[in-house]
């Protein structure tokens, strides 16, 4: 998957401009109905006016009561309209906010058009699998979801689904940060009982960084050795590079090809930011992140069912891609695919940026040893309390901006434990130092794990995992 | 092989006036030395400041003696200059001229910045090969080429080479003109002894046409049996869908990554005329008609060697998809493909537009009857004769733009017989009814033989030819 440059997505989307519009036109009726004030009526027509302005910006159609704007208006809103100044700026290339809490993700819902991941769905996802929510969950972690009551009352049906997930191994490093979806994934996989698919787009990272194919392609082999030891079931997992499985699967091919015929360079213009300087790989590229969403691209798996559901589990900023997908999916008569968006992993340095691979300091790799850890923690970890001691007991920490805590609420398990240290940092009674050394000894032994089994990942296991081959799985 | 809708190629290369420019600067500088009549000069660097203003329109660059332009110059050289409303339209979806006589191919030599297949060109292939050249060549059929001389260089060197031609499978139907390509390649082949592979477009034709994927594919496989009827040698010659390579070969995938990374969107727009509203596919589709232009595509025929010289037989219509090629290739360290081009196979009703396979009456069929070849021609093949028996004897006929006499140079091996019926024809001593005959005599046994060759083509030997291998050949 892609982190490298592009625009902003920014302002209302247009369905929630339609949502404004409409009600706004409610209230002006009422407003006359009722003989109200001449000025009132006034003002709300005058903004009636505006909205209607603003909705023909963002979709280039006139407002109709009763006609909402179709999925293709939501695809273009890219960076031409709204108040981008003040917004975050999220894509699959650039993550920055001005916030030192981070992304404003509620905004995030609204303006990317998905649905909050609310309590109601936390509890039937507990009530479906018959387990505890992860802690991911709880937390709001993965925060955003399309259409993931769809895929429970399936499930609920005996109609099971597929997880498909990924990402761009532009170096041989990966981060605590990367694991995110992976950890996320593996329990999806255990509570489910499901497939999954793990794309490496080698080529993707071809086509951005100057790398050759030959180190992305041995970037995606050292990276699937840092999936697997996240201890996924290989009876139900195939990881693939793209460089790999496009030329082994004709069927994938086929896809990839379809979804290029349906979308259009303004499209992907419109959604990705390209320009007629970029080239015309990175142009046609998004249809190969999209293609794994539809099962008939891997017929060893489903043995050519087209109507298997793929749920993909991924960070917001990857959305763009599988809005697009999701834009195309019934045009080429596929399901669409649903997704469950995370929160990024802060950087040490704070919430305002994602972390980055290139930067040693910026986050834990999952190479650091555990004295490499600690000084980092120690040194970097952006800290949430006050100048002096004396000062921190008095008036508190504040774990909100605090990348100490932050990663707590990552890593650690139990919910009362981290309520408590939030509570102490809050109010004084928890030191920086003492925070700071809860995580050490969070994440050391965790990385230690790591460490100890991606050490026992075979080259014969690498090799089994990315092998097109069937899958076990009942349904 | 495409054959859709497109933008022209016009007016002169670069290069071209690169050299008009180097002229005119000595003729400015030797009449001022010979101290000419000032109206002389002044005419003089009239038409150098004219010609400097065109260079610049033409390459974005100012003329600077002793610096020719780059070949990407050339490469942007599409409709943007030049004396347009006159020109022949020519590129791989259009080919549309105003003359009877067909496309001025001399012209589209200095146009493309080809260069002419001469009497020595064609004197050293029957050198180097020690056989009469094909009547394709002592007839200027293939007019055109680029690079044959270093070809011929290296073959003399025992350094051999490989052919690469191709089709766009857009229906079941082949007419005679398709099988030009191909029965000049079985002519290279058998002369120099080398392997072959050959492209069908399959998913070419689904991008540009109302077509689905299996229709498109199912017409490669037809196709392929035409072409295999030609006689092609089954160990030297290797015929692919990109549908089932693209999905068979990791190598020929990474080389189309290669070349979709080295080509932008504003080149393909100079190139083929696309736009912001053309779907992604057909903008990243030009990579994948150039990779097999390098060996390393095939590493079961050449083992991973990426050295081995390419040369491509077709219709002067595919160059622009091979001025890419070649503009890339030295960037992504591969030698760049040879060409030779040949004119267009003109439809019954004149010279004036390449054949099409939608008009049964356009052309002939492959799988027409006898009957139906008769008809055809005594109906529509457009004659050049005169409209009355007594004006023909007295006046003569014009065979320039007789469509009966055209076929015949294609398809009668005896020159001296043909040289007979050009002068019979242009006297008046031979009637346009005769000359109807004598070109049903050739078709008639030419396409019952292609049937009965096509009919003994098995599924066992498509599948032969289709399927990845290596192939037998010396060097």
């Amino acid at each position: 998957m892609a982190d490298c440059q592009g625009d902003g997505v920014e302002g209302a989307t247009p369905m929630e401009l339609y949502e404004k519009l409409t009600a706004q036109g409610e209230k002006v009726r009422s407003l006359k109905t009722a003989k109200a004030d001449k000025a009132e009526v006034d003002a709300a027509i005058q903004l009636l006016l505006k909205l209607k302005v603003d909705y023909k910006g963002a979709t280039s159609q006139d407002y109709k009561a009763g006609c909402p704007p179709s999925e293709s208006a939501v695809l273009s809103n890219n960076g031409q309209s709204g108040n981008g100044a003040e917004e975050d700026t999220v894509d699959p290339w650039n993550v920055a906010t001005n916030s030192a809490k981070g992304v404003d993700y509620d905004k995030l819902i609204v303006r990317f058009g998905s649905s909050k991941v609310d309590q109601e769905l936390v509890d039937r996802i507990e009530k479906v699998s018959g387990q505890k929510a992860h802690r991911f969950l709880r937390r709001g972690i993965f925060f955003s979801h399309r259409d993931m009551h769809q895929v429970l009352d399936a499930y609920e049906k005996q109609k099971s689904f597929y997880l498909y997930t990924g990402r761009g191994p532009s170096s041989q490093a990966m981060h605590v940060g990367h694991l995110i979806p992976f950890i996320f994934t593996k329990w999806l996989q255990d509570m489910f009982d499901i497939p999954l698919v793990v794309q490496l787009t080698d080529d993707e990272k071809y086509l951005w960084k100057d790398l050759t194919l030959e180190d992305c392609h041995r970037f995606a082999v050292e990276n699937a050795k840092d999936i697997i030891a996240c201890g996924f079931d290989v009876n139900k997992t195939f990881i693939f590079s793209d460089l790999d499985y496009m030329g082994s699967s004709p069927e994938f091919y086929r896809n990839v090809v379809k979804i290029q015929k349906h979308v259009t360079f303004n499209q992907v213009k419109g959604i990705f930011g390209f320009s007629d300087s970029d080239c015309i790989g990175k142009i046609s590229f998004p249809a190969i992140q999209a293609a794994p969403s539809f099962s008939s691209s891997f017929p060893q798996i489903f043995k050519g069912r087209k109507d298997v559901q793929c749920l993909i589990p991924c960070a917001i900023d990857q959305d763009p891609y599988f809005r697009m997908t999701r834009d195309v999916a019934p045009r080429i008569g596929y399901l669409k695919p649903a997704l469950l968006h995370s929160t990024f992993f802060p950087a040490l340095q704070g919430a305002q940026t994602k972390m980055s691979a290139s930067d040693a300091n910026s986050s834990i790799f999952l190479t650091d040893t555990p004295k490499q850890i600690k000084n980092k923690v120690n040194k970097h970890a952006f800290s949430g309390g006050k100048d002096t001691i004396e000062e921190h007991r008095e008036l508190g920490g504040n774990p909100d901006i605090d990348v100490s805590f932050m990663y707590l609420t990552f890593f650690m398990e139990d919910d009362e434990q981290l309520e408590k240290i939030r509570q102490d940092y809050a109010s004084g009674a928890l030191l920086t130092g003492e925070l700071k050394k809860m995580l050490i000894e969070t994440l050391q032994p965790m990385i230690t794990a790591h460490q100890e089994n991606r050490k026992n990942v075979t080259d014969e296991q690498v090799k089994q995992f990315m092998t097109p081959r069937p899958l076990k799985f009942n349904f």
